[in-house]
């Protein structure tokens, strides 16, 4: 009997409304019925992402929408530059590298990401057809300024790849007005749905790069998508529950703006950092993501934070990765989550602490929080 | 999109898990399939009670259990003393009326409860055939101490009747041992159900006392449900929903155990209690119920603040009635409510309050909670 609190950076809590609307009877996908909602769909993906182009809908996991973006629309005649702070940073080499591209991989240290001065000197040598960066990197919880990296690569014939897939819906993001030329997302982050989509735009110059490319895939090739989205269609079966629910979040997100969704996602990470400040806790990341907050444990607490944290009081954070395995737990602030479950999972983590012999003021954490959270509208 | 908090003293918010049983397919109640689940669901209300007696369970409100335990099990050669606390003390006394009864009425101030003592006076002159009293005035958050008056009537021919419907599964209650005669549950309060059902438990004694009771009633005519329960059935369609609903929902009360639950919703009140005065509010209730809290508005606070905690931070409470309307505003603390949850109200509470002008220190009302509420087990 211990409420549930879904606080990882994906998957995210869903909304009841969403849950329902997913839970009723299946219809058929080659119907207008389902024409009329993908176009629906189509539209309220648009208006989220600030893009004119259409948005595909791929049935996978956000890690199937980047790899059909590098596999369908990545020049093959120059270098990649991909940009590894993390965990996702580094896969999107790897996939690189399966396509045969010619990668550079600039490794950085966690906690920080690539700036557009870097990206500017490395495509000024004229090697480079495309950039690929993480916007929001989840196993790091840092943000890369993806608009000034935008306007480094706008204008010239170097393709912008991001993946938003913890940024999208959470962080600023104008894809047309800054000139990114691909965004990948996810269903399970901002996004307040369940695991199982991907989402993809495309810029015309990305679409134009893409002629070149003969891409060595079919379920992953965005051509494919293009040709039936134009038709409010898909080329495979789609996950119609899935895309049902994503009605209902987008109805939700775009009923009280965009703008206010980012402005809320912002103000609950800042009152999660003042909040870990309170507590003597250090931010992991120089260039912490208003999406998820990656925190260091204090002297003597390791991983049995976060069983802790799950079995006794019902909030699930994330965990460290290589090198930070058992050294940094890391909370989501993306979709379906409020001032309230915020402020609790300070408390709940307050307790957590103190059990561990952490040196703890039991309530200066939630109160630094709930300061901060005052503005919230 | 602002996530629903249901913090009013009944209907409260159902566990996931139960909602999910509810939703599943409707099975007929005329078959051994139903049979074995009553029995089980029959076998943990007495747990729930600490009783022997079957639970009766009426497809109603809680209103409807207290008025057929009134109309069958009530002596009508004597008086009946009815504790009016509140409106569910009114109500009762209203009731037996409308069944010809001979009401002493005890009028109290609201915020107080009748004492042993006085029980013990009244009946003493063996005018009376029964004592009806609220265990829980939800009204007034008020507790009244049912032990006490319970160790007056044991032993007389006098039953004693308890409203229960905010107080079972949520305050201290153990019918055998204590010599309740009847104990009245609804389903929406400690119960973590919707609205739908009404239980009675009924003593040997007023069974006894029942035979010479000729009432006047059919659907509500409690000898029906005792013949039919014997058998594992109901004498008309049961609410099957709920009643599969209610299956999950005692599983997992005593999957904990109840006097665990029964601490945690003290500890949820005192911490409630303890942020109110933090914030310099005033309990209205001179003996404050656990399950229920009644606070005070601050001087130039109105029902407005309701209003603003409901809409603009989804948390629903419940104001005052009569006398007190738009002076007191009421917070439950039964069923599935957490440390987080109530952390979280006393928060936008505090948002709330310093919209509307009153001085409150932001962040000091959830420091003092979260201080209380550290000894969660």
């Amino acid at each position: 009997m211990i409420k549930q609190r879904l606080m990882t950076p994906g998957p995210t809590d869903v909304p009841p409304e969403v849950l329902v609307e997913m839970a009723k009877p299946i219809f058929h996908h080659r119907t207008d019925r389902f024409r009329r909602m993908f176009a629906e769909v189509n539209v309220g993906l648009k208006k989220l992402l600030f893009t004119t182009s259409d948005v595909l809908t791929l049935a996978g996991s956000g890690t199937a929408g980047m790899e059909a973006a590098i596999a369908t629309l990545v020049p093959r005649n120059k270098k990649v530059l991909v940009a590894n702070g993390g965990k996702f940073g580094e896969r999107w080499a790897k996939v690189a590298r399966v396509y045969g591209l010619d990668v550079d991989e600039v490794k950085l240290e966690w906690g920080t990401a690539l700036s557009a001065e870097a990206v500017k000197q490395k495509i000024s040598t004229g090697d480079y057809g495309a950039v690929i960066v993480v916007h929001s990197e989840t196993s790091t919880a840092t943000a890369t300024d993806l608009e000034a990296i935008a306007a480094v690569t706008r204008g010239t014939d170097v393709l912008l790849l991001a993946d938003a897939i913890t940024s999208a819906g959470a962080l600023p993001l104008k894809q047309d007005d800054w000139g990114v030329d691909v965004v990948g997302m996810g269903s399970q982050k901002a996004l307040m749905l369940p695991p199982g989509l991907a989402f993809v735009s495309v810029s015309e110059k990305a679409w134009k790069a893409a002629e070149s490319v003969k891409a060595p895939a079919f379920y992953l090739n965005l051509k494919t998508y293009r040709k039936s989205v134009a038709e409010d269609d898909t080329p495979f079966t789609p996950a119609v529950s899935l895309i049902r629910g994503l009605k209902v979040a987008l109805d939700m997100i775009h009923g009280i703006g965009i703008e206010t969704v980012w402005a809320r996602t912002a103000l609950l990470a800042k009152a999660t950092r003042v909040a870990a400040g309170a507590l003597g806790l250090k931010i992991f990341s120089s260039q912490p993501s208003d999406s998820v907050t990656g925190i260091w444990y204090p002297e003597g607490v390791n991983d049995s934070f976060r069983k802790i944290l799950r079995t006794k009081y019902g909030c699930s954070v994330a965990g460290g990765q290589d090198d930070v395995k058992g050294k940094i737990f890391r909370v989501s602030h993306m979709g379906f989550v409020d001032p309230f479950d915020t402020i609790g999972m300070v408390a709940a983590m307050e307790y957590t602490l103190a059990q561990l012999g952490a040196k703890v003021e039991i309530g200066s954490g939630v109160s630094a929080a709930t300061k901060v959270l005052k503005d919230w509208a």
